[in-house]
């Protein structure tokens, strides 16, 4: 795979022609978009886009799909209800589910769809707030500045705001969200066809995948919710050469960092990461083979895993790249030269490029400690949640401005239902996955650090992990209400053995915490704004921000590309599916499938690429035309858009969705959804039923 | 951790003041040792040292301490043996062994201890055969001339002869070494006192291990064999500031690598090998908890793995350390700038470097082809034989120039002995491992690629990893033996599963190696040949070459050293060896030593570190004093030392040693054994009781 990736509007020496950026909807290239395909979106266009959009859950994108709060997203990223809705018995990731009547919809036990409801820019007010401070001065009222902020948005429980950072800095807007608390499943098909190629598979083209999931968000009053917004479904699907656009949340670019800060990646947090996820991938792999339960509760932890560890490759990859890292040193100097260039603009950001690689120096010597105390050290839900609870009982008794972040006013409401969650807690696997990370944190940190032999005493990481599950009881949702409930007297008496390991560890959690924040991430914030301003000073406003898994648009159209001198083209159809089937998984075609292949129209379109600018967050993103209807369903990038994290290139880079006629076609012939389908389609074509004696 | 790492001899800018090198026995500093320790080796003492040397198995150093065969190496180099001979029933690992008579000492499956008697330099020989060649033909000219001197030197099955690439090409060695290969376990202490600390000590320095195990080459007549050099035992062992040498198997060190191979090193090779090793370790630790049998199979191969992975991370950051790099660099463009002053040396050299990095490219092309076809694409000990008798029953018929390397007339006994190894082969283990190599080698090439679907077919890694694993009778070194003796024939008929899956990827395994052998290897070889040789014109001869896996000496002295601004002391004790212990493994001593405790002396040293340059293979090395008494047992480096692969740093870079007064108080004290005692030191202090009633 070669890579020709040049930074075009990132570094303003040349006018962004490419299908690039992941843009705001208030300030989308309305007119470049017109220029390149002849269609100009008008202010009301991205409005309605915006609000027939959805974020799903904590890392995934939707959206609504009928006026009756139909929602379609992946079946990647509805897995995790899909499976706390299974039991041993009753397996639905295996099996797939379809609700024939909406009665037999199945609430999800901890789920969250929100809509964008509202932007305001608040950066005058920000700016203003901490003019001229630095350090902790500068991190605290950025923080009781955001929490201030939130809070007097966040009027009802229905409403989540959120102050997000965008340009690293250059720019601070308040989102503010409707939140649909009670969804329920509707259809999901089976794991094998959802995900047909599994990880070997993943981030590749020709792909054959049914990536869907159907939900439905529901009223306080136990009602279907209205939707006055919603994509209606195409009737035809994407052409090649169609233009395309994707609204959704892709979770995190790093196209606006520094040479420092790059390097630090490269060098030092993605290698260390993937040498991590890499060991827990083994453990994961073979703690399936303990038996076909374990196989089942450990089913959605491999695919996570899998899915990071092919992504974080390929991000690697693209900062190996000594041809591209020499791209990324060239924008970085030309921008400081014409900084330095100029007395005024030096005087003002001269300094921040050093600054910022000064913090990530000051990082890397604190990162082990900070991993092992405030990161991944001790992992596993039971601790985090007697984190949150130790925490809360400290937090909230202080003044809103001074707490954590993630324990303000305004993050009450998902504090709350994150812990009154019904989701199944899996004792063995927590076992299994915090000896991993004890270990690795004694590995680490050496067995002699001070912390290390507080947190393990005389214990091996496998003992201490087995007397810290089965001494908790915070798998159950009633007790962690009374702890929360109970406040600092509740958890100070309690003798959970979770509550007490987050209670004697957290003075070190917060002094590290403290630390960072002071001496790393505030610098870092302070001098990245100053960085993002001078590229606003000599390169104005036409740019994009880095992705910060808040709504944005993408714009392109269906196009194939070259891979090692091959021509890919652009679609592969549902006929060519089952020339991929071998009988054994990931490429064994469920039940459904083979029984319904003589119906199938073999050339029907099954998947298909764009180049439209999309990150991991961008799962479960509709894929709409100009005429905002539904012409297919995004599921993944291609391997070589794994790079994109650092810079787009429209040569190889695409999105990778499910095409809308093979939504259809499988909902009608295989899994003879009718339901759903006269939902999406009013009036559409009634279900082919196969011929007797077939 | 900080390094100040000055390559002092390598560039030849200054003169090697430092500890540095791995030296041959035909090049060797006397002077400048004398100059700087005052004591200067006489070519009598390096001959008795030579001599007194043994290499241990495939990749392990080893001494002879007694005249009647007593052999000295590390428990974790005489592991594979000790394991072989254990059963469910009888954890020799678990429990230690010691042979109370002779008669009880008890015969490796398969190793092998060898002691280096001649060294020839054929240099001259190989530099006129292969004078003006390139490419294939340089590579054919190569191995048929090794194979011709290797045959000619080999004159019985007790002599083993190598010609050894040192300097990259610029010299031609012919080592001939003596063969015992009736190797005895005679001692071995617990695997928890051994390898006390474990992986999270492993590399790491202060340390507590008794890493020691003794075993006794015998005749063929069956009698102990007859040994006329060996190293006496120091009375008192090692001091601090004391002049030290280490004589040992160096395994590798790439110093000599020119930038383009050490940039491929640090961007393809050794992250993807961490990644590869990351996951075989968090497979194999969790195949441990599979059952008590499970853990007892796997261990030897998780301590293994884990050992490489922390020995690569070492190598990756040491490589990664923007400075270090930078003098690599630097070395190298004063090298080619004085290469290209000349216009006699430019013409001779000028172009080798861009060769190298052009080969290194290739290499990268078809790396991922390689490793699957000809690498570890398919692993597993059955086959490895299946691929050994395929390709034995291909090659002998063949003239001897003409076969491949290893299969040789002169390697002939070597590969027999392989063949008829009785080592037990655990068929579980093999299924596991099988189906992580087939599963990483999808993974890399990619489902549809021609390769895997020629493997798989329509099977899973893990089914078709069953069924080879038991469709095979390779296990058996009678059915190897006769597959063996009865050869193309043989092969051709047998329904073996291995051996017809070794049968059916051996043309693509051999074109993909003949490829890399003439495209990438023989290039690398013939310019890196050149390099050697403008180094030499250059900086002149008083140079040591790269590790090569063969004896060499290192001198030095036992010095503490700094870490993150703290003084390391060279010594530890035995008895602060009781205050890590925690009870819980690894840092839970065996009863032996609880109950020992009272008796021994806590002052008495236990490990130590000295300033000798020595890398991976140097682990049974003895250490001994100028008047090469035994003073200590090598058995790791501390971190530091990891990065030595690149470049040698006095300042921190330390070998750890068993002290050999710990030796003398365990084995006196603790095991209560005094016929070795008696045997290390004729007449030395009888064996103390305790008291009774205590």
């Amino acid at each position: 795979m070669k890579r020709l990736l040049i930074l075009a509007s990132l570094i303003g020496a040349a006018p962004a022609l490419a299908d690039e950026g992941m843009w705001t909807y208030n300030n989308f290239p309305a007119a470049k978009v017109k220029e390149k395909y002849g269609f100009e979106p008008s202010q009301a266009w991205l409005d309605k886009v915006r609000l027939s959009s959805a974020k799903f859950g904590g890392g995934c994108s939707a959206s609504f799909v009928s006026p009756n709060g139909l929602v379609m997203t992946n079946h990647h990223c509805a897995r995790g209800c899909i499976q706390q809705l299974s039991t041993a018995q009753k397996d639905l990731i295996a099996n797939g589910f379809y609700a024939q009547t909406q009665a037999q919809e199945l609430q999800c036990p901890a789920l969250e769809v929100s809509q964008l409801v509202e932007i305001t820019d608040v950066t005058a007010q920000f700016n203003t707030a901490t003019k001229g401070l630095t350090g902790k001065q500068y991190a605290d009222t950025l923080r009781a500045e955001m929490a201030k902020l939130e809070k007097a948005c966040a009027t009802s429980d229905d409403i989540r705001c959120n102050v997000v950072t965008l340009y690293q800095g250059g720019r601070y807007n308040l989102y503010k969200y409707n939140r649909f608390q009670d969804v329920r499943l509707v259809f999901a098909p089976e794991h094998a066809s959802a995900a047909f190629g599994g990880d070997p598979d993943n981030f590749e083209f020709p792909r054959y995948d049914l990536d869907v999931t159907f939900v439905r968000v529901y009223g306080k009053d136990g009602k279907p919710a209205k939707i006055d917004n919603y994509f209606k479904w195409s009737a035809q699907g994407a052409k090649e050469g169609e233009l395309t656009f994707i609204p959704g949340h892709p979770g995190r670019t790093s196209r606006g960092l520094t040479v420092a800060q790059l390097e630090y990646l490269r060098d030092v947090s993605l290698p260390k990461t993937l040498f991590r996820q890499s060991e827990f991938r083994g453990m994961t792999t073979e703690f399936q083979n303990r038996g076909p339960e374990q196989k089942r509760i450990s089913s959605n932890q491999l695919l996570m895993v899998e899915n990071s560890l092919k992504a974080n490759k390929g991000k690697l990859e693209q900062l190996s790249d000594k041809n591209f890292f020499a791209q990324k040193v060239a924008a970085e100097q030309e921008l400081r030269q014409k900084v330095n260039a100029d007395p005024k603009l030096k005087a003002k950001y001269g300094a921040a490029w050093d600054e910022i690689a000064r913090a990530q120096n000051a990082y890397r010597d604190i990162r082990e400690e900070f991993e092992a105390m405030e990161g991944s050290g001790i992992s596993g839900q039971l601790f985090a949640f007697a984190r949150t609870l130790v925490r809360a009982a400290e937090e909230l008794p202080k003044p809103d401005s001074e707490r954590l972040r993630g324990f303000n006013d305004a993050s009450l409401t998902a504090l709350k239902t994150q812990l009154a969650s019904k989701a199944p807690l899996y004792p063995e696997l927590e076992i299994a996955n915090l000896t991993f990370s004890l270990t690795k944190m004694r590995e680490e940190l050496g067995p002699d650090h001070p912390f290390v032999k507080k947190v393990l005493g005389k214990e091996s990481p496998r003992a201490l992990a087995t007397r810290l599950v089965k001494g908790s009881k915070l798998a159950d949702p009633k007790v962690r209400e009374a702890l929360f409930t109970g406040g600092k007297k509740a958890i100070d008496a309690s003798t959970d053995a979770m509550i007490r390991l987050a209670a004697l560890v957290d003075p070190d959690a917060r002094a590290i915490r403290k630390k960072y924040e002071e001496e790393v991430e505030a610098v870092i914030r302070k001098n990245s704004e100053l960085v993002a301003q001078a590229r606003f000073d000599l390169y104005g406003t036409d740019l994009y921000p880095d992705a910060t898994g808040t709504l944005r648009l993408s714009y392109g159209s269906v196009k194939g590309y070259m891979e090692d001198g091959k021509k890919v083209e652009p679609f592969t159809t549902m006929g060519a599916t089952f020339d991929r089937h071998t009988g054994e998984d990931p490429f064994a075609l469920p039940k459904s499938w083979l029984a319904a292949q003589k119906d199938l129209t073999a050339s029907t379109p099954m998947n298909f690429v764009t180049t439209n600018d999309i990150i991991g967050g961008n799962s479960g993103s509709p894929i709409i035309s100009k005429d905002a209807e539904i012409v297919g369903l995004v599921f993944d990038g291609n391997r070589q858009s794994l790079g994109g994290e650092y810079g787009y290139d429209e040569t190889a880079n695409r999105a990778i969705g499910v095409h809308s006629e093979a939504l259809v076609e499988s909902l009608k012939k295989i899994y003879k959804a009718d339901r759903i389908l006269e939902e999406l389609r009013p009036g559409s074509t009634p279900t082919v039923k196969s011929a007797p004696g077939r």
